[in-house]
């Protein structure tokens, strides 16, 4: 006798309220103990991309010397003072300021030093008067028909960076001008945090690995290979656990070992109610807090699990594709930021402003996902959703990015404006 | 007797007609012979971020078998037909699909097999009714109250990825769920071309090395760091060439060198007119077409120079850090992408919608970059402008991102929505 017991709580799962994903990640994110990630050194040249372990303050100033903005003629802006057209200033050219070099002379009062670009501005000086407003007479004179002020066209000592002042804070990732900083203050090595170790673990029984021949009824397994770049991308290191069977024993055992060994655990697969209800009851059978939540108010992701053993965050993603996808961007992906010791930034996301072109329905009370490709035509730029049922990978292959219905609305309508968040 | 002969050019091209990015983009591009980069083959796992080198077709059928996508009774839908709350169909369930193995048994009319959620259709069935629809009668009957369409809650054979069919494009840019498509039909190594190597050469008799103690008139090496980021982000290979003094026959040499070994030359430095004037000259007396235009309707950026050199573009940025970036953005990263032989995407940008906090004036005719940071504040995203002379590194590290100013206009005001493009 066949009795599908197994599948009695999803009917209760029904008939929950779920929570919507922002809170249901603000729950864990809450459940977490902040605690800094271990740091290592770096050189800056390899510290594209990670997160600043400390505050850096500047040891020095930059530049350490008053630099002219512009090619023309050191001079002292009082004698400058009153020039114009119909009374110019006549000042003679006495010196040569080289590039690179302090100069070894002082300007005299209506005196002045060729002077280029970047170049140190001489004692006796404080302004420099541009080529441009200045004829040069022959043998050695410069009429000037236009007054200088005080540090006009010059970048005065310490104006870029002063001495001390905090250059980049903890918890910063660094962008290719943040490099480009430290190398003009002199810091060449950095303290950066650790990258998160992840352990994504595939689970199913239909499961088989890619490089393996597919028999009926088998499918390669997708999701660990997605979710290795998903969370390389997000600035973590992902350790591929391999394929476990749908039992309890073996699960628990790689949880168990994960657990040791990395910062988060990732599980995807058990896409049967069976299957999710036995993950959750493993995270909670393993530590404490446990499963903190199961079942979101969202499509797709609704079966997601989210628990946290030992301070550690425990996930069970839905098996299919662009669940996964998108449960990564609503969790995941925080959460590595998290982990990583990044800054809360809310600007991370790309996005583009765009036309729907076709009608979507959503039931309120949900948040509804919707991948999309984008098109531009006349100089407008319009999304298209792209349909298809949420086990098919295709449907990311062909999408460009993600526009979210809110649980506030039935859907959209083609012709409104949305926010697509791009891949 | 000192005569500033040297920067007579620059009074030229104060007085020339300068191109717009855009068009200078165009002429470079145009300029350059379209060849396939070389390629080397990838394991899928460190493909993230590569570009394909070749169209890919699927080698098989994703699924490979028809699945249920969800968990229920598989059924021959016929068997359903007309059933509904007051005349509901009784079926008996006489078989149970295992996950990962093909049914060893067919289903014959007005029976049913239970079925997990990824489970593969046993032979007689081509539909399956949801357990939320079917009432269980022990001991091995279900009552079903609505009827399902033939492949209702299936995926088919093939529906996902079709065998022969073109799933990823030569010249794509590997994305997380492309590499998880590759792995679902079972393909584990591919061609990508090599990633193009850029030479990068600072020039300035004022520039050290950032180790390097800093003496009154130096400055230490910003741009070739900020530079190497840029280009590992935009997918090519930065070779640091070091910092070149401002002589002829120095640069001269090193351009050579850098033509031989790589695929793009980088110089930055020669702030002033006469160094940036040298630049040219040497780019035209190595090779042809040499320079193609110097000089841009650009703020910051104008005195860039634009050239190629046996199918290589070499590119002379301004000294200054802001500049640099700026340039990066419109000439070099579209470049690095046609070098690494990218297809041509207009969305790779991240931007974001914001308003302007205060008014910024632009000269008409001329395309200003401006440097922003953006604020979140009751729900509206603002854009503060970061004002700073263009020899700052700080503008571009207190900076999260740009708004241009097209030539068309004067400037922006307080309250114009614009669009930032985030760094």
């Amino acid at each position: 006798m066949l009795i599908p017991c197994k599948y009695d709580k999803k009917y209760l799962m029904l008939n929950k309220n779920y929570l919507l994903p922002s809170e249901a990640l603000k729950i864990l994110i809450n459940a977490l103990k902040k605690v800094d990630p271990p740091f290592e050194r770096c050189k800056i040249e390899e510290g594209f991309g990670r997160i600043t372990a400390t505050d850096i303050a500047s040891p020095e100033d930059l530049p350490s010397f008053a630099r002219s903005t512009v090619d023309g003629y050191a001079v002292s802006s009082a004698d400058t003072f009153g020039a114009s057209e119909t009374s110019p200033a006549y000042i003679t050219v006495r010196h040569e300021v080289k590039m690179g070099v302090a100069p070894d002379f002082t300007v005299r009062s209506m005196e002045s030093a060729i002077i280029p670009t970047g170049g140190m501005l001489p004692e006796g000086t404080d302004a420099v008067v541009m080529l441009e407003h200045a004829q040069f007479i022959p043998p050695d004179m410069i009429e000037i028909i236009k007054s200088v002020a005080p540090a006009e066209n010059v970048i005065q000592r310490g104006e870029d960076i002063k001495l001390g002042e905090i250059l980049i804070h903890k918890g910063s990732k660094l962008r290719a001008q943040d490099i480009g900083a430290l190398a003009g203050i002199g810091i060449i090595e950095i303290d950066v945090f650790k990258k998160p170790l992840v352990s994504v673990i595939s689970t199913g029984d239909e499961i088989i690995s890619p490089e393996m021949p597919v028999k009926q009824g088998q499918i390669r397994d997708i999701n660990s290979y997605t979710l290795t770049g998903l969370i390389k991308d997000a600035g973590g290191i992902a350790l591929r656990k391999g394929i476990i069977r749908d039992e309890y024993n073996a699960i628990k055992g790689i949880i168990e070992e994960s657990v040791n060994d990395s910062n988060m655990i990732l599980l995807s697969g058990g896409t049967s109610a069976g299957a999710q209800d036995m993950v959750a009851s493993i995270i909670n059978d393993i530590g404490s807090p446990g499963v903190l939540f199961h079942g979101l108010s969202l499509k797709p992701g609704k079966p997601m699990i989210g628990g946290i053993i030992g301070n550690k965050p425990v996930l069970g993603l839905p098996g299919h594709p662009v669940a996964v996808a998108v449960c990564f961007d609503l969790f995941i992906r925080p959460l590595i930021e998290a982990l990583a010791g990044l800054r809360q930034d809310k600007y991370t996301y790309k996005t583009i402003r765009a036309k729907m072109t076709k009608n979507v329905a959503s039931a309120a009370g949900r948040e509804d996902h919707i991948r999309v490709y984008i098109e531009e035509k006349d100089g407008e730029i319009y999304a298209h959703p792209v349909l298809g049922k949420s086990g098919l990978i295709s449907v990311l292959v062909r999408a460009q990015g993600s526009v979210v219905i809110p649980h506030s609305k039935f859907g959209l309508d083609a012709g409104d404006e949305v926010t697509v968040r791009l891949f």
